[in-house]
């Protein structure tokens, strides 16, 4: 199609996720980016990608940009590489956007070496084989819980990073590598690298489509999706609030801040946009100090708006008419008691906004939830 | 020989180094290990493994135990694989003593990927090779640098870690990875790993033999060896020193401490001991906490005796007779005031205590490049 030689071809790591499906959505959607995923399907399936094209072809019309997909592991690099070849003579890849990575917190503890093994020896990996391949641009899927227990909320970015898990670890010294790389090389030779870290608060809701969402394998670690699964009869356990003494909820449940998983997802095309403004011109990396700094900047991507567990609980049962039972529990160790994102800098730099509430978030989940109840493989 | 089957089986990366080679050498002349020896070749020659193994004939007689070499490099972990495959039916690997990694401060700022790509991902490889081969002692070799500039002097383990270089912040991450590998796993399953980072102050001296020492390709990046090449006529260039106005130091210039290298390689064989003990007895681990600390342990392998660069200078003309001419030049950036171990927490749980002098020191550095002045290549 001559109409995707327009467009710059994004390399979007662990694409087929319930992030990187949104992502790579919304980047065919922009009409700006040509996403190239890779995942390697270990919590995840292909039929992610069919429907994001499909999805795209609905909205723009048949001669939609379509995405690519390439089943690739970050432990073996020579699979990375062979994307990189495979592309080259059409222009090559200009931009990453990485989100494969190992994910849950708990787990993380059990397993620290194949954590540190994906997610940060991986990204070390793609990241050697981005400046083989002269593919200076990166978007870098952080997290919230790099500031382990932040003592200012809402949060900004400013606060210092000191993650409280293994998990978070990994997440903080990809963001440390990032910045070292952006900030390298000499002053003939300043590292040509340009990374935003965007760390996410919570993700909730899919594309009103219903024909994307979260897929998760086995029992929903997340409370959003645990709620879905529950109300189509799915997932019959029991449901357990941990701890409702927290000072400053409403409620004395733990308050996260959550957004639309679309709303999150833009955030990625914006942070692109923001890395495609020439250097001539006013951009996102105008006030970085070269030497200090690097062209390295990073964005919490969240609404700003705390929402307790039990408030939760609440909207999901509005959206669904399932009446949930729960039983309070003690307090789960490792549980920050307020994760609100400050979300001022996203805003002013990016133009970040999240539009959607939290009502949306709950009508869409559910709307995706009855469409799949038995989730993507049952219903490719 | 018989007598081999009787010893610990230690694999010791990067083991051609200057530090490497006096560990290797200590292995052997301990009795009690014998090492297996990789390393890449980028900036050490396999000469050194012969001439560990002739002092140690030369001290312990003909049966003595002699190191084995294999070329292997940590950014291939399937040769280090082969490594552990090779001695599994030998008995295998007793402990890892991990000291490969890239080691220039100032290089690191400018190849911050490939530093992270060898002392990173390069360790967790290992570590993963090591949990596959059932291999659970290791020593690693960290460095003063990770306490960044200091709050107390001398410093104690206590310290925190605020790394201000990449190198650093190799060495620190690598500290936070074996920590949470020690302290993972759950109650039933607890990790097998036991882990001692060894921090490193400032290694001189040679091998009294003059067999062994520093061998640095290209000019020297620390000063003992730089004054040791200018007195025997090998570097030319000028002696700069930077600064003589940081506060707290006798004549103003920096302040380092200086342990002989020999000491220095003995504090790896005391953590191998250390490690060594069963667990029924009182030992380095009995105070952790499993769940907290795991049965990971970090101390300083310094004298705890501060000296300033004019010092230095003025003991190596002492031992090489050698007139140094310098110039004083104005601060580099990076440089810390005053980096001098409190080394009273390895004295108490190791045993260890670095014994030899600055005089000892100086002569034996100067003994090794007279016997070497053109180092081993154009001796062996």
């Amino acid at each position: 199609m001559s109409r995707d030689a327009e467009l710059k071809r994004i390399l979007v790591t662990g694409g087929l996720g319930y992030i990187g499906s949104h992502v790579v959505l919304s980047l065919l959607l922009s009409g700006r980016y040509l996403p190239v995923v890779i995942d390697n399907c270990h919590n995840a399936f292909p039929e992610a990608v069919k429907r994001c094209n499909e999805i795209a072809r609905d909205e723009m019309g048949a001669d939609a940009p379509q995405a690519t997909f390439h089943r690739a592991d970050l432990r073996e690099p020579e699979t990375i590489e062979a994307v990189f070849a495979e592309y080259k003579a059409a222009g090559g890849i200009w931009g990453v956007v990485h989100l494969a990575a190992l994910k849950a917190v708990g787990e993380s503890s059990e397993l620290p070496t194949q954590y540190y093994k994906v997610n940060v020896a991986g990204s070390i990996s793609l990241l050697e084989a981005m400046a083989k391949n002269d593919c200076n641009n990166f978007v870098f899927s952080s997290s919230a819980t790099v500031y382990g227990t932040p003592a200012v909320i809402p949060i900004p970015e400013t606060s210092p990073l000191q993650p409280e898990s293994v998990y978070g670890r990994t997440k903080a010294m990809v963001e440390w590598i990032l910045q070292d790389i952006c900030r390298s090389g000499t002053d003939e030779r300043p590292s040509p690298l340009k990374a935003v870290s965007v760390r996410y608060f919570n993700p909730a809701g899919a594309h009103p489509s219903g024909k994307l969402g979260e897929e998760p394998r086995g029992k929903p670690g997340n409370l959003l999706p645990l709620l879905a699964q529950m109300a189509v009869g799915r997932e019959k356990s029991e449901l357990k609030v941990f701890g409702n003494d927290y000072p400053g909820s409403p409620d004395g449940t733990c308050v996260r801040d959550y957004l639309h998983i679309m709303d999150l997802a833009e955030g990625h095309v914006l942070s692109l946009d923001a890395m495609a403004v020439a250097e001539s011109e006013k951009n996102i990396f105008s006030k970085c100090d070269p030497k200090k700094d690097g062209f390295y900047r990073a964005f919490n991507l969240g609404r700003g708006a705390g929402q307790s567990v039990l408030t939760m609980i609440a909207a999901m049962r509005k959206a669904s008419g399932f009446e949930y039972k729960y039983e309070i529990v003690g307090r789960r160790t490792g549980d920050v008691p307020d994760l609100t994102a400050n979300p001022a800098l996203a805003e002013a730099e990016l133009g970040f906004l999240a539009k959607r509430d939290l009502e949306e978030m709950c009508r869409d989940l559910w709307n995706f939830q009855t469409k799949n109840p038995n989730g993507y493989e049952q219903t490719a």
